[in-house]
């Protein structure tokens, strides 16, 4: 693909060119969609601060990200508003759910799993707001997907430090390689319906 | 009891004096329960935005909600941090529980008591924080204290202005003051363990 952000870091494999044709092919609903992960992204955010109330540096930083995802959401929500595209529900893609069941259940693993996971599905973001960013025919819209490009590899970041933080390094990259894996093998076959991880 | 605060709104009796008394001979706790308290409103918010994501007003103002009580979650983490008292799980007071038994499940009622219960409980915060930005003897804390009042004023009015813009005035009316004898009722005994809805 014609891409400066050929592969980010975690991700195993770049997104295919498949994706961005049928993603600028209908940039309504890949905004609603948008505004739909920011939503879930804050929830994410929140939820592992519900689940570890008392793990400070991972509640100090995740309340920095969830005010961040809540302001992402407010300005897509507006982009919505302008181009007069009402709020409604969506399906998500398989992508969430699917990789949800690779999460081990048991602590301390749980935890390790759930911050990697959200780890690359940040990193997949930021991969695809990017080429959005690159590729978007309009101008403004395609501005504003850079604008969130820099947060996005921030977010992906903190999520790495915080399982660095409570993890030892090489049980981290054993897990981040195989939960990779999956989130690459996912997006291997496009999902019909025009989603961020579609 | 000696205050300027007497009665909110929508509360049907105020905070009984032992309550105060509780409170500020356990300062460090009610600072860790606000905390808890500051998260669930922000979970509170976001999760309305999540069961009706097409409620084009109620998702623009309980962003801004969830977006502010983070802030004051934050706020409250850094008093702890300067006390030195470690964040940790704390059992929550029945309070909470017991309002959700009283919210109906179907739909659209669930909203609409939904909204109520919540707007009291904010009503609740803002009576007992001003009493605490009254009385507390910690002259930086008591301001503190003080400086949320106007927000958590804000708050209670907004989850009463989403009511209202859903619903029927009447029905609104007579539902409030069914849910306000409940709310005040679970407080008339005080309960054993100090905190902010004990």
């Amino acid at each position: 693909m014609t891409s400066t952000i050929a592969k980010i870091n975690l991700l195993k494999t770049s997104t295919q060119e498949a994706w961005l044709h049928q993603a600028l092919a209908n940039l309504d609903l890949i905004l609603l969609d948008h505004s739909h992960c920011e939503r879930k992204a804050a929830g994410a955010a929140l939820n592992f601060m519900f689940r570890y109330p008392s793990y400070a540096p991972l509640v100090r930083k995740l309340t920095a990200i969830a005010q961040e995802e809540l302001e992402h959401f407010e300005q897509v929500n507006q982009w919505l508003d302008r181009r007069g595209i009402p709020l409604a529900p969506l399906t998500p893609p398989p992508y969430g759910a699917t990789l949800k069941t690779h999460v081990r259940p048991p602590e301390p693993v749980r935890l390790l799993d759930s911050l990697l996971m959200t780890a690359l599905i940040e990193a997949r973001s930021h991969e695809r707001l990017g080429l959005l960013g690159e590729h978007c025919p309009e101008p403004e819209l395609a501005k504003f997907y850079r604008s969130l490009m820099a947060s996005e590899a921030r977010h992906y970041g903190v999520y790495w430090v915080l399982a660095d933080t409570y993890f030892e390094r090489n049980v981290i990259e054993q897990r981040l390689d195989e939960l990779a894996t999956v989130e690459s093998d996912i997006l291997s076959n496009l999902h019909p319906e025009p989603r961020i991880h579609s």
